[in-house]
């Protein structure tokens, strides 16, 4: 059967929605709903583009429409908020037309966890590529948003969750490794496919109310460690040791298990920076809520930049992570 | 010189922001702001994509991001509301990377008329086309949002500004039609190279605290029109004499006049139903503000339809514009 636009955007709209703040959803020129008192709002959009960020090959659409979804709302936990709302724009080539509605239902299932409505967006055709542009929205209590210039000398450096495991996850579906336990490997790539964000982890953050820097793993805790030493202006050490590492990725051999926790990106895991004398504390809550917290460094005075501490050692650690547009990446 | 991504995010970050309420703009993981006390929230996303809806032929990087921007503030604007922030989502390819500036100077220079800020969004790459893709968050005072669903029978039927004129501008763009006056043919290509949405005309509305359905032209009145009067479940009759048309659109044969004028779209234009005795007033406060405000027909009881009175005669006007991924368009 052939569909239309009309046809794709009604089989895609929310026959219910949670919020009671919600004035007008899908339906008219733009949504309508209410601030939550005493909240600030919190909003940011993130875009996968097929060929560069997924391809066919590695992601079902299911899993493309929880991706990007997740990616927004990690963003939203690494500023200490709850994700609200989220829009969709999507531009497709035909033969989306009908695995499209896949990627809706995984940004649907990912939603229902966290009482997300779909409130708005554009559904458009493209020549060549599908580009899925999505937009979230969501809340902090007043003044309580965890930014990345909170860093202070003699705050400790701490990371949610295991580190490399998407990284892993993608080298495992690509073909470029193997590994062979069949658990482990399928571990790996449910991480790359359906990654969870650490809403939980902010917001124990958030009602703690203490001083944080938080910045979401997406590029890696290279890139994220140097952007928190850059906006607060300190000097972070980490020492490699302490990065925490799942047992999957030990399968993998020294130089990639380092290359994937550093460098690998779309974790999804908050790197905290918090004052020393919280920590255990916040370990507590951690498990409390069977959260690992794992602390792997230190903040001190000195050149904005990050140490990697390795091998007794210590080396510097610069920014990585994907550049669009560089020369050597395509 | 080579630019990275990098490099340009760098060069199109605002250097100044305009809103007190903005905690946070760009350089964090999300934007953080307070909401108006006594204001409910507005938010919209549209996406414009090389090929289908603008080419580089038609429209220059600045006119491109100044109409993006103008059709997402038209939908706060057709909500009774005024815009506030924006959120911009790029996907292009290398080529892109030096004209895309031209992009944002665009978007600012609307954005600066309305005060409105810049706060987030992504840069990523594409492999074959330029996809964009940007979402407007603006207020309205509580309750007093313009909706689709509040035409009732025995409302009269206006709209703002004249109607066609962009679409007539494209057809001289395109070069599939000329006229001989430069004046009026420039006129035209300004209203579909630099539309102004109807900020103004929603702040009257919403000052008069009325029961208003609106609509924004975006795909052309027979659309929108038959929007309304599917949403409030009532029967519009327009009379096509009364629709305002510019000077310059006159140049054109009366077939075409009428095929812009009902289904040329892009006018960002206001459709309105309103009370009948408050319509004097209404036209009154828009000649105050030297806005064009013309009654162009009534709303009646009866099946959800528009019908349109035409050379003595009656048709029913049925919904237009473009429907993406429809086997005949492309």
């Amino acid at each position: 059967m052939m569909i239309d636009e009309f046809d794709f955007i009604k089989s895609v709209r929310p026959n219910k929605t949670h919020h009671k703040d919600l004035v007008m959803g899908i339906g008219d020129d733009a949504a309508v709903y209410n601030c939550k008192k005493g909240a600030e709002q919190i909003v940011c959009a993130d875009t996968m583009v097929e060929g560069i960020h997924f391809t066919k090959e590695t992601m079902t659409p299911f899993q493309l429409g929880w991706k990007v979804l997740a990616a927004n709302i990690s963003d939203v936990a690494a500023m200490g908020g709850k994700p609200d709302y989220y829009l969709v724009s999507i531009a497709m080539t035909k033969d989306w037309l009908h695995q499209a509605k896949g990627i809706y239902k995984g940004m649907e299932a990912l939603a229902a966890q966290f009482g997300m409505d779909l409130i708005g967006g554009d559904t458009v055709s493209s020549k060549h590529e599908l580009v899925l542009s999505v937009t979230v929205i969501g809340h902090v209590v007043a003044s309580r948003a965890s930014l990345r210039n909170q860093a202070r000398p003699g705050d400790a450096v701490l990371v949610t969750g295991t580190l490399g495991d998407s990284a892993a996850g993608l080298a495992l579906l690509t073909k470029d490794m193997a590994i062979d336990d069949h658990n482990d490997s399928q571990y790996l790539i449910n991480k790359h496919q359906l990654p969870l964000p650490q809403v939980t982890a902010a917001e124990i953050l958030a009602e703690m109310n203490e001083r944080f820097a938080v910045n979401d793993i997406s590029d890696g805790i290279a890139s994220e460690a140097n952007e928190i030493a850059e906006a607060s202006q300190v000097a972070i050490k980490i020492n490699y040791e302490n990065l925490p590492r799942s047992q999957a990725l030990r399968h993998f051999d020294s130089t990639r298990q380092m290359y994937f926790m550093l460098n690998g990106g779309e974790d999804f895991q908050l790197l905290i920076t918090a004052p020393r004398h919280k920590v255990e504390q916040l370990i507590e809550h951690f498990k409390g809520h069977d959260l690992l917290l794992t602390k792997i460094g230190e903040v001190t005075e000195g050149e904005p930049g990050v140490t990697l501490e390795v091998n007794g050692g210590e080396e510097r650690l610069e920014k990585a992570g994907y550049n669009h547009f560089r020369a050597d990446e395509g």
